[in-house]
């Protein structure tokens, strides 16, 4: 069969699919569940969860599946900005602000990541995946993990980051292509050089690497599972496709606008973040674009535009709100998980016998 | 068999595998013929031909083969420009002529494409397929190719493009996805929204088109081949591929330069022709990227930069030529056209048993 391969071998699920761990409230624990009840591999997305929160979505989850499922971490990163550069930002976002009556000018909480304490978490729940994005996590963290026994899965742009994330030991390569919604993963290099179509990517990387290699980027349904595949790698992972289904906590504006967006809807942003981001093009992303320059380092960028995207999520402005998508919102979907991949299995069972019948 | 499609049909070749028509002095009349003779369509690239040099051209690729062939024309464009900024581009490129010993500084050609009298060639000289680049061919031209049963290949690289295409009358769309080297085929929007991953682009250019599709960008062998067509596509555009082999026109320096790159080594710039496309970066694209917003247009900048490639061809420098690739040069080939296809014919194969062994 299609579906086993040294992906659910290592993972232990029935399919070779994962849901990203896209942070920001999107993987709710229902998300999570529903995937690895579906026979994905869930993922809880805990980039920036305090540990408190990322414990009890553990918990939650539990409670919800006995399968395996994951927890994405950031890397994180000092950031290094000066006050005037701090103090020119709020200036130039004090008018979103405003628009949305938020006149706390000047407060800002730049919460750093405690990563360490995410994978004490990590351990202590026996979480049996543990995903990495914006570059490899510290030996020590790595040898931990391994020694418990805890699947490790990198994030790689390029051949470049898939080899380095080879030689940290990782047991999977999520290699991401230009399409993926929501952050590149990208750590080494420019962004520039780094957005790869997943077309291009994924044989390359496949070539460069021995450890099994994830798609990422554009993969929406069952067309994309086989292409995947076709192009060498043993899985996929899907974000956007996840993104709009019942069970995602992303708002239902976010949603609505990806299920009725175009191909060309979507552009890299740092403008929410401070890290190039694919989503969708709105007022906040236009006005920004030409202040692109003056972007503080994540995360510090994206704490001073938290207050904006949360309040413009309640006003259910999505002018400025962060609108993460890949660039295949034609193909997004408005159904259950379980609804998701049972149709993707299917489509890949016809679209296997459709190739070979041709 | 999976190369029996409607494609094949359509075009009468043995595989639906065609040759880009890269411009610019690639597609020798070998190189097309190679590619019609062992099974696939080659092309001529007439986009800068006179109409002399396309005849001569098509009486070559005739000589070495009986098989389909194609012809790639540009829809040319009518540039609007002042005298200012023409004399303040020539100013830019001086010190670049100067390394190459050129001092005929003023002096430059715009030849503009006779697009009528290359489709009376085409029609004269019986040319079985006729494929379009940067917009849709006049009504008249149109009905002309149909009347004279040849076939019409069209190029998108959005979703709507597809449909004006189809809209149009061709009976094939080339959907080219951001990976892709050479020229963008974008007419519609801007560069920026069309640049689609050939991962995202094919299935929303399938679900919405009822004219065949085929993938382009990033399509190097069997991998390539068997994800076109699980994305939906029922064949494949490859240029980037044929670039690299013995029958191609292109300079050694610039295969070399395919031949050992990475895929983060390209870069999309207008610099050389006032048109984006997707080529390797060097000295001249890294100095001329600061003026992007000062490019003449296509094909004004064109004929302005035109003594300099030549030149730094003849010299081979390889930093001041177009050196036009995609995004997978890792998959690059220094064979014969036919040593290429019989092995992306067989990896096809192989590809397709391991797909349902799975």
């Amino acid at each position: 069969m299609w579906f086993q391969n040294e992906v659910t071998k290592s993972l232990c699920t029935k399919y070779p699919i994962i849901q990203a761990g896209m942070a920001g409230g999107v993987t709710t624990p229902a998300l999570v569940a529903s995937v690895s009840n579906s026979g994905g591999l869930g993922t809880i997305g805990a980039g920036y969860m305090s540990v408190t929160d990322l414990n009890e979505s553990i918990k939650q989850v539990k409670k919800q599946t006995n399968l395996p499922f994951g927890v994405n971490c950031f890397i994180p990163e000092a950031p290094e900005y000066s006050e005037e550069q701090l103090n020119h930002m709020q200036k130039l976002l004090k008018p979103f602000k405003e628009e949305l009556n938020l006149f706390n000018e000047g407060q800002f909480a730049l919460k750093q990541i405690d990563l360490e304490r995410q994978i004490e978490t990590i351990i202590k729940e026996r979480v049996p995946v543990c995903s990495f994005t914006f570059g490899i996590p510290p030996k020590e963290i790595m040898k931990e993990l391994k020694k418990e026994g805890i699947k490790v899965i990198g994030t790689a742009t390029t051949v470049e980051e898939a080899l380095i994330n080879q030689e940290s030991g990782v047991d999977l390569i999520v290699a991401q292509g230009s399409e993926a919604g929501g952050h590149r993963g990208t750590f080494i290099g420019t962004y520039d050089e780094s957005m790869i179509g997943t077309f291009s990517l994924i044989p390359q990387v496949v070539d460069a690497v021995g450890v099994p290699v994830i798609a990422a980027g554009g993969v929406m349904d069952g067309r994309g599972v086989i292409a995947a595949l076709a192009l060498g790698a043993k899985g996929v992972q899907m974000g956007t496709a996840f993104l709009t289904n019942k069970e995602s906590g992303a708002k239902d504006i976010h949603k609505k606008a990806i299920l009725h967006a175009e191909e060309t809807n979507t552009i890299i942003t740092s403008a929410f973040s401070g890290k190039p981001a694919r989503g969708m093009a709105n007022s906040f992303t236009n006005i920004m674009k030409e202040y692109e320059n003056q972007f503080l380092p994540y995360p510090v960028q994206n704490a001073l535009t938290k207050e904006i995207r949360r309040e413009a999520g309640n006003q259910h402005n999505s002018e400025l709100m962060s609108l993460w998508s890949g660039q295949s919102p034609r193909l997004s979907r408005d159904v259950y998980v379980d609804e998701l991949i049972d149709s993707l299995v299917k489509e890949v069972e016809k679209g296997l016998l459709r190739l070979t019948r041709q």
